[in-house]
């Protein structure tokens, strides 16, 4: 195990009806004027708008709204939700909604104290030092940004998808977790939402550091509950005990309580990042692309690790004689859960093209990075071949 | 899962060197001058109180010292930890050591705010409102104090051994973990905290509440790594990785993350406060010697969730035939386990006799509660058989 440090101070709220303290937890937390910050209309038909803001009126804290953020949350809003909360004095910022609300709202948050664009947060030419405290109502199971401590944001111009450096101050003050928002949610949206908690968990699995049984058997212990609620879930969509167990394995896949004293690697999400800027698609379904190549191509460099995460995951009978046959074998029944939920697992079924490689390479190298990953540094002929595998994959 | 709030803001700074960073962190939480609280001369013997000292003389940050803790940590200690930190206007309590000190520190700092008796706490005359901020620098992995909620106290007249109700201000602001710092620790004391971090696993584990498969796999992915860290540590004292691995386990095994949104039981616990309020014994030897016979007797209420037990944290073969028979077979591998490491499984390996059981119950009865644990309530006459079960245990 590595050195570490870990500090989640969020607040969590959880269960039916959590929403209701919605005003006790702003002030509690430093608020007295609120940004409600939300997406498309969802929150509006399934009525988590209403029960939030009567919340608010009973309990005496005003607000003023903006709505509209979209997935992949685009800068241009993050401006916008800027110049709202100077113009009002809003002191807090509530994100209703998911993932992309609220990294949006996280964004807002780390620019309204600072004088410059906060875009310099995301290239690293200055350094966040305060932000307004934000606080999460959250109505999908997925990215985990209610718990952790970071947040993505997309460029408008060249849709370039990037992240802040993590830093505790991105963690919300408080996050509302109803599962019961969640039983509306579509089943493609629920199995992007799983699959992106999964990833969450396996960019820190998939580590070169050696003695961490702890985080190994958290890490193995959240997939094994996702699997177990993924089923539930997709033959019924409004079970209330599955979609709490997504719910709160989402945040505990992504607040780093799995990814303590371990490096980590994150190469599938940031190639994803670039298939997601070219096509606009949804994350979760963008890695459901890309996991299972990128661990095709990476798994000769630590057949036991694969081996172990077939075995532990997966329920294969380990091959003693021939690990990477087990190794193997996890990668297939990993695909195949992904495509038993109706995610995509190849570049047809996600609606992109091989021919179009280039272009992500393009992006891909935008970025200006040497190598992508750690488990495995990925130069750009490793990021390329991967893309293909993700292309021709059956 | 029931509905839940978890709300954990200790800072954990872990890994070898992480007590260099006590004044930065004493300061950063508010305090400017520090009660050290410890135990008895370990602290000194091994350096630890050296490195601290040094390092918050490094810091400029003044401090005061007060050691004598003991095992089952007394209220008269606390009460002379109050006196000191109102004269010498201290506002911050440093703890050094393990479950015992920290507890002290974390009852002084309830007592010195508060104008009565800090037993009034305790007994529910008086509710928790502000307390001063404590830090630790944990040198034995076992009781889990430096991430919980929780604080118990012995009052000396009579060893009455009792709990504060659990509130989020009696966590640390920080801990500072170095699992250097136990690898000197002695295999009975080693042991004794193994069992301790497997009970508070245990107490929440065993639970009538149905569908909690996140928490369940997290509990029993964390007791494997502890089985893991624990023969490790048992052939090798000073490996650090089984040391990093106990000591990180041990905070997660009682920060509650295992035990959210589902009912726990806490009867063992319970009846082991009496066994070491009468034997003055170590608490993780009392509960090897309770917990197992507890389990015998509870069986019968629900086979399902101990054959679950057994298959998953023992590898079990399940008997689908006969799940008594596994739930069992659970029970018995978990006693050989403790009987593995040094531990005591009876009476008379303890020290205790089945002569004395009246004058345990006697003790019992003082803490006027109808019933323990909630798995299974148990009456005056459940509780007495498990006493007997467990003084006549091979």
């Amino acid at each position: 195990m590595e050195n570490f440090t870990f500090y989640s101070p969020t607040y969590f709220s959880f269960g039916d009806g959590a929403e209701s303290q919605a005003a006790d937890l702003v002030r509690r937390f430093g608020g007295s004027k609120v940004l409600i910050h939300y997406g498309g209309g969802s929150v509006m038909r399934n009525g988590v708008y209403d029960k939030v803001t009567s919340a608010l009126s009973a309990g005496n804290i005003p607000f003023v709204s903006l709505g509209g953020v979209q997935p992949n949350p685009r800068a241009s809003l993050v401006y916008e939700g800027i110049r709202l909360c100077r113009a009002e004095s809003v002191d807090f910022i509530l994100a209703l909604g998911g993932g992309s609300t609220i990294d949006s709202s996280k964004a807002i948050a780390a620019g309204v104290p600072y004088d410059g664009d906060f875009w310099d947060f995301v290239t690293g030419r200055a350094h966040l030092s305060a932000t307004l405290p934000v606080g999460t109502v959250l109505t999908i199971s997925a990215a985990g940004s209610e718990g952790s401590n970071s947040c993505v944001i997309t460029k408008d111009e060249g849709m370039l998808k990037w992240a802040f450096p993590g830093n505790d101050l991105l963690r919300p003050k408080f996050s509302i977790l109803n599962p019961r928002f969640t039983c509306s949610l579509p089943p493609y949206q629920t199995a992007c939402g799983i699959t992106d908690m999964m990833a969450h968990i396996l960019e820190r699995y998939f580590t070169n550091t050696p003695e961490v049984e702890v985080t190994d058997r958290l890490c193995e212990g959240l997939l094994k509950a996702v699997l177990h609620a993924a089923g539930e879930v997709m033959a019924d969509p409004q079970s209330y005990s599955a979609r709490s167990d997504l719910m709160w394995a989402g945040m505990l896949a992504h607040n780093n309580l799995c990814g303590v004293g371990r490096e980590q690697d994150w190469a599938s999400h940031r190639i994803e990042h670039e298939l997601s800027a070219v096509y606009d698609c949804a994350h979760g379904a963008g890695l459901a692309v890309i996991m299972p190549a990128w661990m095709e191509y990476v798994l000769p460099h630590d057949p036991a690790r694969f081996a172990q995460f077939a075995v532990r995951v997966w329920g294969c009978e380990m091959d003693y004689s021939h690990p990477e046959r087990t190794a193997r074998e996890g990668i297939a029944r990993f695909r195949a859960f992904l495509r038993s939920i109706g995610m995509p697992t190849n570049f047809r079924e996600l609606g992109a093209r091989e021919e179009d490689i280039p272009k992500i390479m393009e992006h891909e190298r935008l970025k200006g990075e040497v190598h992508e990953g750690h488990f495995v540094p990925l130069g750009d002929a490793d990021v390329e071949a991967i893309l293909r595998l993700a292309a021709r994959s059956n």
